[in-house]
């Protein structure tokens, strides 16, 4: 039997919401509960945060530093961290987890500069430890289910992507936020959202992106980054994809969608109606797939929680990411080594994602040409 | 602050996927972690399972009445169990922990008989303890929109109610379940799903049915119960309604939906849907209401948890109940006297689910005549 | 070669929204035209519908009595007559052009009285002349579709049917139409729209309805005629079903929608969206079948019109029930016989339609008692 | 009141979709009824077409040019002509009508060249003829909604423009048809569909396109000409948008959807459900206009025919184009001149859809880059 690990957390204090997301979702099935934590640069912000959570005082740390280095030392250390934070700070603190031997969960982006990405790689490689980047999409079941028809061939070969995620939230901001602040990367838009475009369908695919041709913008005033984002894109083998991704869609929530047309069929996945999936085989009539009721694809169905017509939705799909980064820990733990095909995302992922956004932001400040992806 | 409550749980054994949402969803807000447990009559299943969730051996129980006795005992005892075993059982395990002074967290429907309904009422409000009743739906955000909707007179006066809550699972039954068998209670569809929609429309709207008349049908071979039924509600001061819940509609997952119309407008919510709520006000264009989005009354955005666009499931509409049990249990231990306001079903709403399926078995055992429901 | 028939009009004067709606599906497909009309029982008015509609000034009249009689008269006399007049004088019109020699098709409801429908069928049996009632949804490719569905066996032995039909138009009334005057006739909203309901079900189905349970309500002041109707039937060889029809619903346009649910699948059509048809099959997920698309039976596909995706609506619907008809007629006229099989519907169907309002009426006006419907 | 005009049309032999669409619509209104015509250049089927239309059999025709110089003669002469022949045709047969003085009513795309084009505007406007080209989706009542919203402020400032319009017929194609021969001209989805992207989102917003950069595609084998396209769009003005168009999108009809993007709301028009218009203002819940029962701008409503929940579709809004058409000719015969703001897509609208054709050929043929638009 697996044994519950502890982890320990950096960034999520009080008020965050992604923090409270990761905490609750690594906790969901009981593979593991939180032991540590650096919450805040504010010690009381971070103690009262820690507190909430029924963590021991001297686990409760005022520096993601202090924390990497005492949690190394102690007997009941924490097996990995989740890191929360902006993302402008996750290449640091990473690496010093890293540094200190500990597995590590953090959020996308992974980094701002593709070059911070790859060391984090080289480091956790080099040191034999497991990181996962929470693409939350990739979470869901009817996305893992989308994955499995395109590679038992439902679809046949791959001719165009549709994939789009509007935002309405910057429309209503009365002034730009953290986010539309160049000081905190490089991109808002495209950094934010885009890269869940670009992930889910590379999840779902497998396709390598070969050349790209983005049309970035940012409506509104005070906006120093894109908040809107038209892309065209070629796949290595020919098919082509269009990816859009805007906070300034009026009327749209989290609009994640994935279209996928192939020589045999298509699908269609929203995110806002996870449970469902819309395939469409060639001669037939369209047919509605739905989670827990229809007979899923083994590394699909693996993830269903709830009979179908009882509705999962995020805080279930981010379990299903810690859930399986979790379970191959514990392998590793156990001698039995990791497991190559244990599904979350991997660090690899959380370059191809920041090299995505250099790629748009190059494209976009040379007037939208065409720019290479795949490398040489 | 709030401590952390204790519970215990009766029922719930492996494979058991009703235990296991009660367990998440009273963990869910940290408001109580499992303290104890009686699983399963069989010891050895009853101790793996509490094995799995951390329960110190001592307080794995193989009878429920050894469970409320030794707890009761304790300095460190729970504070309260949550009853998840077959309907039948309810009544006993009930009375039982009510006596050695537990609150009570109960699934539906609540007992087999009204009078033993309602001693648990009496037991319960002699012993001053607190008595939630889990009807799931009534956990949703958007339910308890539409419920403010109604108080607040955007409908206007009720004229009709369209309630209904189909599924197939029957149909693909090899044979009867134990739900389906008579031994297990006087009613299957009625008293597994009607009473689902006798509450959350009762929930919705305040109405009490004065008269019914049920036509109840038992559709397919060694089926012993009603699968299907289907039943015209006249409600005090002259609304009425249409409620149908069927075990044998090919095609329907959980279809729980309720539909109001009034003399200002209309509203519709549907269980497979659960963020959205469409609303009709006279005059005016249909509008679609989105959890996490537009803005919501006190009592419904006081259940909002994520932003809008990512979904909620059936996991948090549970939580939500657990969570305003936990705290006005609380509050009770700190003192404060229970809130009559607190937002959770209670034990006066399971004994009018156990009457609604009376009633309905009394119409339809008598060439579906209309019957009385109103209490004289 | 089919030659163009000819047809007057009774009824349908300016303003009149069906007239124009009949006088369109009757010559959508080229298989009539228009030639002599009684539009108003104002002579000026009649005179100025006729004149727009290019109809030859000596055969628009002022009277159907002297319309029936003079064009009997005339060599180049018209084949068929469309009755589009209130409902309460559908009867003494129809009988009168039968008498004449006409063929007729008639709005529905096709008379107040079942003494009166009946006396109908036999004139028109007795001078061997047609007859169509104007049930709009049979026209539609999709309706028929379903009934194909269900002759073929694809879902199985039919256990129950949900059908509905909410409108709003009531709510929105300042006072009463005459369609609320009880002058006009003995029902408004069964008479109206409650016999769509029933016919389109049993257009579908085939069921013959063995018994029935009416609860009819009239909500608002001054409205003398039911406008809410909750319905509960039972059909010969057990089959349950609930019919709703309101005009009084919020929101709701000319919601008709039927669900049907049999042990090996089920259906659903929406009149709104009447290009689509939702099929559950058995251990199959959700199929959407879609108009001028998939693959239809071909006494559906023979009233398609256009490739799928391109809307077709109610003037194309009524067109079908149209042409059926003049297709019937002048096979006949042509000597080759009436086609028992063509696909408008007929006298009978009237009949069933006006004797389902008398047993609602009949049940509700006796406490919702549940009345045999089936003849003896 | 204005009298029926005849006109004449060439192509729609039969087994003619367009043609027949042509002719229905034309005559739905009773604003013009076919008086000639040269449906084929096989003189057989010419005339056996003509026939079943009932037309005269000297004014059925074998050639076009006989029927310009025929008609020309006659007293009783056609008011207008439909050309619904392959567009490689439309320009010599335009030309030839408008030399004689007939008013021309076009298929898109209007001409294979955009000289061509531009010619036959000069001769129109030389000769004081009105020509329409019909951009079918500008007939339907919520697209006119749409423009009357964006004209009168509802949306704000325009963002960004979604458009896209998928069909699947060429995957189910044995092999290239006609349409996919580059011999008929140079582009087949773009200049097939692409168009009345670009024209549905012009008539409803206004915006002119500055630039663009074409992905154009040719999936399959045997396939001359693109089947796919993905473009990017930059406005005057500075809004930007993106259009796809394909006809390898499997599972898709007719799938033509726009969605437009502005400072203070966003709406959304599909045309598989074309009565239905999604609207979004900043800070409000999302509204689903529905035609025919909501409050409509003037000049969307003047196109309403039935009553909300009648669905309309294809036949009627081609009709609303032949209906403005005609009532501009006949006032123009009754010398009050024409009306520049009938409603009715115009001479220019069709040069711009070949000028657009002719863009995205140009951009797509020298890699993607981004090509200017409009004029300088």
């Amino acid at each position: 039997m697996q044994s519950v690990l502890k982890f320990g957390m950096v960034g999520g204090g009080e008020g965050s919401l992604i923090g409270d997301i990761h905490c609750r979702a690594a906790m969901f099935d009981r593979k593991s509960v939180i032991a540590a934590g650096c919450f805040s640069r504010d010690a009381a912000k971070s103690a009262a945060t820690g507190h909430k959570l029924g963590i021991a005082p001297d686990r409760i740390y005022s520096t993601y530093e202090e924390m990497a280095e005492k949690e190394a030392g102690r007997e009941d250390r924490i097996d990995f961290v989740s890191i929360v934070t902006p993302n402008n700070s996750h290449y640091a603190i990473a690496k010093t987890f890293l540094q200190h031997g500990f597995h590590v969960v953090c959020d996308k982006p992974l980094t701002i500069e593709q070059s911070e990405a790859k060391e984090l790689e080289r480091i956790a490689e080099r040191n034999g430890l497991l990181f996962c980047v929470t693409y939350t999409y990739s979470g869901y079941p009817m996305v893992k289910q989308a994955r499995e028809l395109v590679r038992h061939g439902e679809l046949g070969d791959l001719i165009t992507v549709m994939a789009e995620y509007p935002q309405e939230w910057v429309l209503n901001a009365e002034r730009a936020s953290w986010r539309m602040d160049a000081s905190q990367g490089k991109s808002c838009c495209v950094a934010d959202i885009g890269v869940h475009i670009a992930h889910t369908v590379s999840y779902m695919t497998g396709l390598k992106i070969e050349s790209l041709c983005a049309d970035m913008q940012s409506y509104g005033t005070l906006m120093e980054l894109d908040n809107n984002a038209n892309i065209l894109v070629k796949y290595e083998g020919g098919a082509t994809g269009v990816y859009w991704c805007s906070q300034v869609a009026a009327g749209s929530k989290n609009g994640l969608k994935v279209r996928l047309f192939g020589t045999k069929g298509s699908l269609e996945w929203e995110q806002e109606r996870p449970d469902e999936l819309r395939l469409s085989v060639k001669g037939k009539p369209l047919q509605l797939l739905s989670r827990g009721r229809d007979a899923l694809y083994p590394g699909a169905a693996a993830f269903n929680r709830l009979p179908g017509g009882h509705p999962e939705g995020l805080y279930e799909a981010f379990s299903n990411i810690y859930s399986a980064f979790c379970s191959d820990v514990s392998g590793l733990l156990q001698g039995k080594g990791a497991d190559p095909n244990a599904d979350y995302p991997r660090i690899g992922e959380g370059i191809d994602g920041v090299r995505f956004i250099d790629k748009c932001l190059e494209s976009a400040h040379d007037g939208s040409r065409w720019v290479q992806v795949a490398e040489a």
